[in-house]
């Protein structure tokens, strides 16, 4: 009997086909391609691995063992009956989105503190205005909320701007290879906050992180202080937001939202001190983060085929 | 005889006021503060220093020794008759700047890297359109031309982001600081050219650096190289660099032009791949910035009344 290898990457070089084909070769498996998950849909019923971005095959693929996502969030795969087959084991693309979503942290701070979306207005209409008050990342007190891939990412690069503190806030408050300053517990993220003027979210969309910057913890915050978030849009309580940024408290960069896509009568579009991007702070549209991609997963193939864990799998019930 | 000092920066603290009055009395000076350069102009009659940031008050201060500008650049000081005082030296602050450009440097190159005035059009919108393709700073080749105080800072910064290459390009060759995968000296410029994916401009404005990025050298950039140049307008053919951009063949960002403000009919404005920003890279909308100058010419002071030789002096002749 072949074994089955399915793969449904929309964008994918020659190369990166090959590089699979000679390593599911080896193994005795066929590889099938399709331009995107609902393509393959009708082709994974004897599937015993999919490699692709969305769900929805996992559905129609009763006799699957693994199934890897191209994403890092699995927020979709949570569901009741996302996978047809008991014996199914998710493993996620973390580690690739990090270079990315780093580069998005720092430009979005950036636009925030060097007021880059005043500048544009003022550059649209031919002026010449120079004057408006910046700030700077040097000596900022930053906070990351999140100390995985993106953040240690965010952290390499971060420190190179001279930021008075780097504090990291995780579950058990280790220091990821020692990028941080300090790194506290999340449950003293309260003693943090007031101490925060840039605060930096790249949580994962979980029943534990839902709104766990509520109204309260944002009033913690001093004046003037910073949000970027890149995790999950639910991690902050939206409504409070927009509150804080509607009286000019505080700023924020949001590439996540409570609903995707931001509905388009919803008021965050017009509230000010706001920087909207439409989700685009980690999409596989750096060539680097799609051969990351595939890398991560032929090392994971590989472990799949030894009978060894795997290294990206995902806890089902902690959601990441 | 008092000793005259005349300090006319625009944002000045009172601290800042105060640390300057002590320095100055230690040696016997008095000083006088304005708001600015042109109010302090009908009282540099009897000035020995004067710190201001615009060139006037040197045409009206016959018995001046010492004018530190607040400004880098020097050009408006090259001109013939701009000191009233044959025995004047000029000083510059720089090294005020270096921090403020090369964050403005990071944030442009990875507007231009990441297409934000493409989705900032699409979020004016309220789109929700997330597939254009990116580039990165990491794996980038990058050559400075430029190796001072700006071209450092954003070194330093550049390289947390992990580029292919940072070549730098100085008159001398030498590598400053070791911050560099290697120096070139500027008469190899045009080998280093067709290897720079990134090209980032900080030169002066003077006779040699005129136009030193012509047509024949912006053709030797490989195609999809980016331009950034924080440095003087002048050192880019500003009509053979809108050719290439309209071409889509080289994208830019800059904050310096050939005439500036740039003309409101001027056809830049509507010129595709081009981020401009209206010279808001160095100027002194930041506080660190404000300090450093501050400390810089106080630095200086304590070298001028020591009789030392002042170590930000400018050669009138060079213009840097």
């Amino acid at each position: 009997m072949t074994r089955k290898l399915v793969v449904a990457v929309p964008v994918i070089s020659d190369k990166q086909k090959q590089s699979i084909l000679d390593a599911a070769g080896a193994y005795g498996f066929t590889v099938d391609f399709y331009p995107n998950a609902a393509a393959a849909v009708p082709h994974v019923a004897d599937a015993e691995i999919i490699l692709t971005n969305q769900p929805e095959p996992a559905k129609h693929a009763p006799r699957l063992k693994w199934f890897c996502t191209t994403n890092a969030g699995v927020d979709p795969f949570l569901k009741e009956g996302a996978f047809a087959s008991p014996d199914a084991v998710l493993t996620n693309s973390s580690g690739a989105y990090g270079v990315t979503i780093a580069e998005h942290i720092i430009m979005v701070t950036l636009e925030v503190m060097r007021r880059e979306p005043e500048y544009r207005a003022i550059v649209a209409e031919r002026g010449w205005k120079r004057d408006l008050a910046v700030r700077s990342i040097k000596d900022c007190r930053i906070t990351l909320l999140g100390t995985g891939d993106i953040g240690q990412e965010a952290a390499i690069r971060l420190r190179a701007f001279g930021p008075a503190s780097l504090t990291g806030v995780n579950r058990g408050g280790k220091n990821p290879n020692g990028l941080f300053d300090e790194v506290v517990p999340q449950s003293e993220l309260d003693s943090v906050l007031p101490r925060t003027d840039l605060l930096i979210i790249s949580l994962p969309g979980t029943l534990e992180t839902r709104h766990m910057l509520d109204q309260r913890r944002l009033g913690l915050l001093p004046d003037g202080a910073i949000i970027v978030n890149v995790g999950r849009g639910p991690v902050i309580d939206q409504h409070a937001l927009e509150a804080e940024l509607r009286s000019g408290r505080l700023s924020a960069a949001l590439d996540v939202f409570e609903t995707e896509p931001l509905p388009p009568e919803d008021s965050l579009w017009t509230c000010p001190n706001l920087l909207i991007t439409p989700h685009t702070a980690g999409n596989m549209t750096l060539p680097y983060t799609r051969q990351r991609i595939i890398d991560l997963f032929l090392e994971d193939f590989e472990n799949y085929c030894a009978g060894r864990t795997l290294k990206r799998k995902v806890d089902l019930k902690k959601g990441y």
